[in-house]
């Protein structure tokens, strides 16, 4: 309810259309975004054709199942992460016209397309093991309306080719660098390039990698100030973050 | 050494203005940043009036001045952080034109002042103890050619005072947000605005806090997707991170 | 042995109807608790109904029926928790009368059901994964002959419908509040709520969350000072740690 | 705002009193709690004689005294905790009327005493150690108008002597029970008692007591079900948790 | 090689019945222990009988049978620790003639059965999920020639039965007591009785123990002075230490 | 109470010398020990001239000086173990006779000297910083009535000294070795020696020796099965280990 | 591209035989190591023969055969190591020339074999259980064209074993040394032979080896200075190390 | 004792002129080291000129100086290393000939100069606040023998200086590289450089670098496989490593 509508309340009590206790009755009963807190909720669609997403791992497919159910009830688009073969299975075949991201371990089920913003977001990883990861954060950009140039090609250990990708680089908007063992290529990219980086450790490495917290550390700690950082292997989140600073640039 | 200068020494070398060994010479003793990777040193000045920083922290009074100095010759701007009083006593004694951001910990030594952005980054806090944190993210921004708006009378236990505050967070380009204990604050933050946010854990609290863990910890595992997070106490990292948004954000 | 008995001895004894030997010796015969420290054992039912409980995690189906019936024999109702399909298998066929609480990964095997309780205990949780410790925490509560309120449909991100059950929380004599990831739901409810509100971390979440120990660390660093806590997917114990203080407030 | 006021100002407007405008007005300008989110502020006195309190560590003795200040003027109690001899002096120097609690490391200054509840809360801890954290337990306890029965002279090494206070112990409403090194006081105390039980580990101890963690698992994973947990060192927070539970029992 | 043998030795070369070089290569070619470093050795046959050990843990079961072939070969006693089923199967096949011992995980090959020493070591463990760790110390106890006394009916919930115990308890030579969750069976015994007691803490427990490492701290702060600790569920090692305290008590 | 002081009140009670609620009361008022559980008091005195002993990190001088008092009003013998020069200093100057152990940071206050036992003690340690552990193992050894051989001279780097001390360390009722860094001493010496042997990790290092964490895991990963250890920096506990056993197998 | 072909192209510009435009664009699309900075990528051949390596874990065998198959196409070798048997048969149906190294878990595919160097490095362990990382450090070392001594038979335990083995070991240019548990081994080694000690923490043991954090705090922290340490498991990296060494006293 | 020696003593006995008890007293009496385990002793001089060291840090100045003179009195050169202000000014005062290392915390006291090997060691590091360490490790390679190169100006934010000392860093036999915060340096220089490189991890850095942990863990996981690391601030012990490659290279 914003202003408008409470005044609007208030003058249908001024003119005695409508009883204080009605009044109150309905200020009571009103859904408390109404009341102006909309964005609390952050999982509602903040611009048409944002999806509604599930966090799959942990639920059974009847659950997710259930759950777009409800969601497309809404009309909603549906996005599901963290998906098993076995959700995938139930969700495609619940809802043939889904899609299913194979590498990001995620589906899509799209009503309505999100315009798609100018500008694009880089997505940069360095090798095959980090790419899930990675892919999440493709797909989520993509279904929050961002175009993506993926930067799978580089790593550390061949530093040059970072370097000869420079310009895709620095076009972008946002850069999301996804990396496991020591995490330093998130540093090394936000020394090259000056925008904003959104580092993401992966839980790739063994022995005192202690899944993901050494890459964790290496990027918390990264003397390349201006780096900032998110949970381990959450590609979800870097996306969210990297869309809401590229909507910002183009004036949304 | 960019593109049109090399094509300058390759037309001299075909013209016969310049021998191959004279070309191989002067390629082998550019200094590497002229072939183009000047940006791969992430602490020079990238905009008119940026500032030169020096983190204090375990560096005597004396080391602190002598580098000032250094600074000084290239006629930099120069930012201190993480000062004890012994430095910032050394830094005005030997600089009276240097300024002393006492909540910050931090002084400031500006010859040209940064341009101005439009736009201003929200620096948000809950109570006495994250002041400093705050303050550091606060001077740099500033440096950095920001304006800033400090909400710092609002936390958790009091989120109405927050709500009260929607607008100035809301119109901010980038947030900035500081918290200890368990570090609930960004994640709120996050989930009322659609803006950019930074969380920065602060090493306040005592017992389980783990001088900042637990406050990173909430932080990184926030269900309010899309907040990033830097190192605990990391108020500079923020601010670096916030002002390259917006000047992004601003076109530059 | 309560001081009724201790002092019927005592009398038989002055009354040369025992002699000071066979009086030692009874005494010493005698369970520990008859001595007055029944107390100590805390398994024992404490009111009538009252059930015995097993924790089957990490116990083979055969010890499960094995101590249910020991138990059985005493004439106690059974309570098992942590039960793998397995377990409930074999608890099952061998006491057909039991009761499988499927989301509880419980059973249980009621002969005298327990008088109920005036007032409710509100469990508390946020979403899909989370619902197995709820229910462990609504079944104890339950066979400790509380009533409860499930309060499933809340969570940090949608804030707003946490706060449109302000009633049914503040209405409850104690609260108990599940999450995972950063654990912030407890202190939000200790927040809005009087009541005493005891914490349960899950270990649901991913990265940085380490299996539940983000959100313990977030939920002991409360500033909602008052929150208690119980171990990570402590259910069980939450629900005894309810149940006194609803037993306490009903005069029991 | 509570409801009646609330409906007041809508019969205001529907007699034409009050124009919609200005009650608009009215309604944004008031606080926020005025809406029926007071709960939300929990710092604010909840009953009359409550005290604000402040949480002094990492405070200067100037900025304590300034908050001090703030809160006098709206006529509160004010309760300082975890205060330094510094601290102490400048409070006692500005407000000669407030009280240090030695022991405790906090001051009251009281102006309304609060109203004492019946029942008590036992406060028990095992050794000269642990009394710090016992007594700002205790003096919380006090300001919050509970009474407070100390048990100190226990310890599991003397186990007898927690015995023979039984009968002290199970007439609490609750109990705190403070213990540092591997903290199993509380479990014992909860064993041997049906009271809710409060455990605070404290940061007693050396080596692999690494600050208070070792009593802290202890207290989590004990045997004894029922026991709820707070914070190393978090006397203050038990003792509201206990105070809440206090109220409850006693119908406030 | 004793002082008695090297001596011969000698004499031998004095007497000319042995050259110098054949002295220096027999020297040379004697295991080094015959040096007088035997101890060093701590896997061999301390005493007529003792058996060779395997920790079988990661080993597969042709491996293992590979190990006893070769330690049969010496006519050594054979012990095998931690073993899967395929590691028992592939041994009792193997060996009809040795002995599983289902309980501890464990096999034992006994060509020559050790001497029996007088006294017992009292193997102490409070439910059904410590036993595993409890009987490989039983079992390991009885291969070095030590009886011992089961007493796993008690645990800290119900201390009486401890209590109840405690003859049996004081009469051992040593105490060997496993506890998981939040290990504090070990000081609790300690405290009852003043003889030498070895805490196992085992992994039993779930989210905040860590696998072992909340009872591990416990133990390690226990208030009960002189009690000593192994790793997690090294029962084994529990039982190499209680036996020697055996040996020694019994002058051997 | 013993039995024979339970068996005559029982006695008078048959004789009519004593009403039974006079016995009732009797039983009910006596100190809890006097029922038999003497034992659950570790501290008390367990042979003639044993001390009472006060851990005294984090007591100021004058509740030592208090403690000491309150002891000798009971004619203990006094332990004061974790001293502060200001500790020593004000028990010192209150009781001229104690004794200042340097070394130890302990002192004693010796009434009545213990009996001592044959056998001795070997406190190994390997160097300078070790000692202060050492000698608190050793003071305390003494204090119970342990003769101690030191054996300082020693550590992994020059093996061949601790070999060469072979028959001293062979000749040892008990070990008590004492190592940081990487602890491997204890590991060593009980490879080398067929007694029981207790490791106390010290805090002695630097970088990821964490305080003695790395020192103490050593120890309890030791290949050397039959090694114990107790807490950082806990030549108290060792010594208290050491000394039952040496009891033990003196046959007291 | 290294000086002379640099010099060429400059020739070539110089003679009027490549214009200006032609050479820019050739050095734009040189491989990046041409022009200069080869080294940084360590991946490739540093001398002829030298294997490309494929980190194996987490990928699927349809990944690595690809990987195999690109790499193949530059006509290098091949090296996979922690292979799964799945991937093993993948590749070696691919590539039946493919050799499978059993116990390291590793595959080679050699088109070109590498010159052998003199001298050797010695791979030291101790047990079974740690063979598997042993044998990927000599698979690792042979490719790279070392000889290779294995000593397997020796542990702490058997320090004798050890010795006994002395000129084996310091006959070598640089040693592996594989342990796990409290990982003493690298310390004894280094203490008694005088070549650099590379130490290699494996993941065996249990309970508080914590997955081989004991093993490698106990090698960071030990005594042995000289002593280098490599991440847990790492056989792999410790014997690029040794070989960098054995290359470089060979004087390659 | 060689196997020379060793004959020498057999031939004696053989010839009569020594009897074989006087043989064996003299096997018994000797030294261990004249056994052949010399090299066990690695604090031993191994080469003339090297000196005998003293870790300082937890010793008293007096402690020092008495250990300084033992080691002079075997003529021995002197190396302290972690020396306080204090340490050094009593050494100095004892020993006027003593030189003090004023970065390093260090003193030296050389009655014969090592001879010194050709080429040199690389210390590297990032800025002021490593030094410390990088000193450390200088001192040690100069008393050690080792010319040193020491390359200071350089870090991971300004790549391309450590790039233009590309050729210096390359013609070292071995690199030692000092950093901390997330530690990249080293993984960096192993990047570019074939030679073998010791890593440094510093404890510099603030909140989540731990101490230092975070630069360890980064190199540790290092991508730069063949980078070996050492204890957090040792310098020490990596120029005893880097020593023993280069006189390894130098053949001796």
């Amino acid at each position: 309810m914003d202003s408008a509508k409470l005044k609007a309340l208030l003058e249908a009590v001024a003119a005695g259309d409508l009883a204080p206790d009605g009044a109150l009755e309905r200020l009571r009963g009103m859904p408390f975004e109404d009341l102006g807190f909309a964005k609390i909720d952050h999982h509602r669609s903040l611009r048409k054709g944002y999806p509604e997403t599930i966090f799959c791992a942990g639920k059974t497919p009847e659950q997710v199942v259930q759950i777009v159910e409800r969601m497309r009830e809404h009309g909603s688009n549906v996005f599901g992460t963290r998906c098993t073969p076995e959700v995938i299975d139930a969700v495609l075949k619940a809802y043939p016209q889904a899609v299913h991201h194979d590498a990001a371990r995620a589906f899509t089920l799209i009503v309505e397309p999100p315009d798609v913003l100018p500008g694009y977001i880089a997505v940069v990883c360095a090798g095959t093991s980090d790419i899930p990861v990675a892919e999440e954060a493709v797909v989520t950009c993509k279904v929050l309306g961002n175009r993506v140039e993926r930067i799978y090609d580089v790593g550390v250990a061949g530093i040059h080719r970072l370097i000869t990708q420079r310009e895709r680089l620095e076009g972008a908007t946002a850069l999301i660098v996804c990396a496991g063992m020591e995490g330093a290529l998130p540093s090394v990219v936000a020394g090259l390039i000056s925008k904003p980086v959104i580092g993401v450790p992966t839980s790739i490495g063994y022995g005192a990698s202690f899944g993901g917290i050494a890459a964790l550390l290496g990027m918390l700690n990264s003397c390349a100030s201006g780096l900032t950082v998110v949970n381990i292997d959450n590609g979800f989140g870097a996306a969210i973050a990297a869309a809401s600073i590229n909507r910002l640039v183009n004036g949304k």
